[in-house]
């Protein structure tokens, strides 16, 4: 039995705590929130011992085992050197930081400490991107040659999110990045990044944009291509092909059913999941289930603080590319 | 170079000259209509020489090679004996008659004067279930156990059509009869047919039927089920699935193109084509090629007098069984 | 909270175990099963309170609220009774029993009691045939025409299953009798069954057979056809269509992944999911889910004991017209 | 009734002509090729009346109302030249020259001169793609945001066929390039190219890549990718995708059948079309068809001769893209 703390339990805390109390072999034993008296009745109601609005008391707590960390991104990293330094194992949601120096630091001290650090890509947990990962793993398509991701959420988030977000590589498109490491099995080494105020101008008022596409070379030469947008009417569009010199994998939408009703209007199939709690409902719980399954057999995470921080390179060289619009190379920013 | 008469200028008579205009190695030489003065301007813009509101100047003319039989069916086997005697190969539109008797008689002149005769089951050139049949025949599937076609038209033909028809069975269902015998490579021995009238009264009123299932047993042991509907508001609707112990085959319908798209109110595709004109349109053209090849060739033809027969026993059966309310036999309809 | 007993901890009680130990406001308090220690390990692994050889132990303990028969089929009218005398509300695997008489009897004594009776038609809960049955009850295609639906198993039960099984009408097609009436919100009012021995002669010399069709008519005119087959080397196979005078409704298989695979020798996409475990995961979750909150909130089954009995009377008209090669009406089942 | 002139009797020339010679209201006239020798007895079985080794012979015939040009590249903008000043109509096969100076000049004449031009970039004529343009005219995606365009071959071609290409964006990607203005009505402002050489070390060899992603800048905002790869090991793949703010337009590859194998090994289906000749069959005979009708009517080509500038121009950008690593404004093409 592991006891895990939760520490944030806002939509992505709520969601994992909804997930882990179905698990027979995990105990929620604490859940700390900074605004605890917003959701108090709503952890009461799961039977948790330990609620308290002081994430110290949680990773302070002897009988806790491993922490999953869903507060807001600014306070990641003190939380991951604060729990690592009390032996608790990691579970963190992505990104680590907004800064890759800060990130860096963060790493260093789970690395000192000996625990482990998941980092929350839950799209890798997804079946099917993680049977491409496979079968590219697998040779079914011989060397990679080229990929492409789709990702388009339903609606834009917040404007007041939006200013707090980091902008929208760091925010969404931080996703794509780690799972173009994740399929290619390859760093990326030179990012071109081309973005664009197309749906909501206020958006490009507080300086960010809602379209991006970014132009990726990968250091086994392959190249490749990721999409973004921040609204797609028809519901969250999560696509991915890979292609080498023996064949191309490719994996389309899921969807609520897969009746299809032919009518007088044409021939009509449900549109895919609404947004990322339909989508991914299953790799949530399969991220924590192999998070806790690392912690019990000593093996290693699936999505590492490496991982974590190589996505946000990337994404801090699509920042800057769109800046100066020229491509960027990643080994620029590791140059002082 | 092949010169052909083609007996009959309504709308399949004008589908195959059309086609055949195409055709560089055939000349239609001359085309006969009761009516003709009715088409008379239609023919002559396609240069044809010889035009006529008799069908036996046709068969009589020495130089003509092949007649193209298109007139309504009650005039099928009194011009295909002619036909034969006259030493012209034949290609003739389905059914060959309305009696199993008829037929035979016809078959009978056909054999005496050996020439050739095709008979119009055009979907065996369509290139889904003709892929289908040889897939079959390679072996893909081992051993057939059933079959299923479903088959159903955009909107009932005109209710002067239906009265003169010969009923769904003979009219509509004798495509399937002969799809079952091509794809399954076996006679069938048994037939139950449930039919109802539930898209027109007026179908009923006249003595016909609109919707049918017709249970099969075939002589390999195989069993399957043929559907057919005389209005399907989405258009034509051709499909086919085959089962055996190794696998199974299906094809879906064709479309005018395959463009997804993706919109608030769900993910459309093209329905399936309107009617028979476009989606057989490749395969009315591949069996009039095929049909000259074998004479050409002096190999047999895809769909021969004793298909076109035994098409037409299953429709016998099939009608019997609807009327009595239970199985038929095809050897009862053989003894006397 | 609701406290559930089990009774019969074979694989089907098995897989409800592992689904209700999961749900919140259910509690497993008690499991019996006539071999108990074969599974005793299995049990307390699930910190089960009681576990006994003898069924009426839990139907006689006070604190439980309901339930879920898994033992054999010969076992379940008696319990049943006894259940319901106990004012237990009653979750009953199917078929309820392999006689009519007896199914009836049972129903007289839930009825007499006034509890609930819900009978393991799992379809009915799959987000597939629900999203049909909705459709078609809300108009999407006007009046019911036609049913077609097909239902394969990967392999066929052993030979000493099948001698006890009841044959496939009662066994396997009886799931697909009841989503027949579920789909088409009509009972059946005549049936005429084609069996056939094309798998494993095993199988016939047993007095079974391992491939069939049924020819429906139902009760609003329409007609339907439903094929089963104990071996299909590509997985489970669960299809359905219906189509009416408003369109057309098509579900198929579900696939363990979306992943299209783009090689020499093909496109290839997942077969679909092998068998009833891993298709119909959620559908077993949500029926146990719906018969709780049926009792909670006094609400109506989805799937009730008089379903199980129009299932059984189609079965066993199924059964009798395979014996005499006839079409069998379900009323000459009710004459004495 | 249209004389046609056919200059370059190469695999393309004789495909046009296949399709000529089967449409009734067109007359192929004079066939010339420089090496006429070696097709002469190909041209005669087509009863052409006129056979040459010198192209003028055709452009100076006064029966000739229109000439097709289907010889080298290096040859075009010459004999649009001649034709224009000789008054005959030209479709000429793209592109129109290997620069876009020369290109130019050639228009300055067909300008003066007031004959039709119409380019050969036979994708705005299939199907799939015309749906699409269409229904992006239509409104039905709203505004464009971003595009996407899948173009690989099966194979490449010889490596002495690549030295005189002039290198994949203007040999092979520039049916992209157009296809990107067909579809989104907008030219290209800036473009970022990214080439490798994955497949032939020889194609590297001698000056060219293999591989090849393009990142475009449309005028009216949007932005979008074309990715070309000279093998896919699959077959010819052709696919498109433009998203907009009311939805997505995709469109997938045509195949040979649309029959599905549900096999032990996979659920298989065909691979795409081979390559251009099956894929865009109808198309090459649509466009000689509309290009007939401009003819006749009056009415606009198509696809015009700044059509092909254009695409030329954006080929010319990413070229020189790829050399200097950075991206490219069209407009500073323009700059003298």
């Amino acid at each position: 039995m592991i006891n895990i703390g939760v520490i944030g339990a806002g939509r992505i805390g709520q969601l994992h705590i909804d997930n882990l109390v179905t698990m027979p072999t995990i105990k929620v034993k604490a859940v700390a929130d900074v605004y605890i008296d917003n959701v108090r009745e709503w952890v009461e109601q799961r039977n948790i011992q330990y609620i308290t609005n002081e994430p110290m008391d949680i990773i302070n707590n002897p009988e806790i085992d491993a922490v999953l960390i869903c507060s807001p991104t600014t306070t990641h990293s003190e939380l991951i050197k604060a729990a690592a330094r009390a032996k608790k194992h990691i579970f963190c949601e992505k990104p680590i930081s907004f800064s890759t120096d800060t990130t860096r630091e963060a790493l260093e001290v789970v690395k000192e400490e000996g625990v482990m650090l998941q980092v929350g890509f839950n799209r890798r947990f997804d079946t099917n991107f993680r049977t491409i990962q496979n079968q590219v793993a697998n040779g079914a398509i011989g060397s990679t040659h080229t990929l492409r991701i789709t990702s388009r959420d339903p609606q834009p988030p917040p404007i007041d999110y939006i200013k707090t977000s980091g902008g929208l590589f760091i925010d969404m498109m931080i996703h794509d990045f780690d799972m173009a490491r994740y399929v290619m099995q390859s760093n990326v080494v030179e990012v071109h990044a081309k973005g664009a105020v197309l749906i909501d101008e206020k958006i490009g008022e507080v300086g960010d944009i809602d379209t991006a596409i970014v132009l990726l070379t990968f250091a086994n030469g392959s190249i490749g291509t990721i999409e973004n947008s921040r609204k797609a009417i028809y519901g969250y569009d999560q696509r991915l092909e890979v292609f080498g010199d023996k064949g191309a994998l490719v994996t389309e939408n899921n969807r609520p059913s897969n009746v299809t009703y032919f009518s007088e209007d044409g021939v009509i199939t449900d549109k895919p999941y609404h947004f990322f709690l339909e989508r991914y409902t299953q790799a949530y719980i399969s991220e924590i289930e192999q998070f806790v399954a690392a912690i019990v057999n000593g093996t290693e995470v699936v999505c590492s603080g490496n991982d974590g921080l190589q996505a946000e390179l990337i994404a801090e060289a699509a920042k800057k590319s769109m800046e100066i619009g020229q491509p960027v190379r990643i080994a620029s920013l590791l140059e002082v």
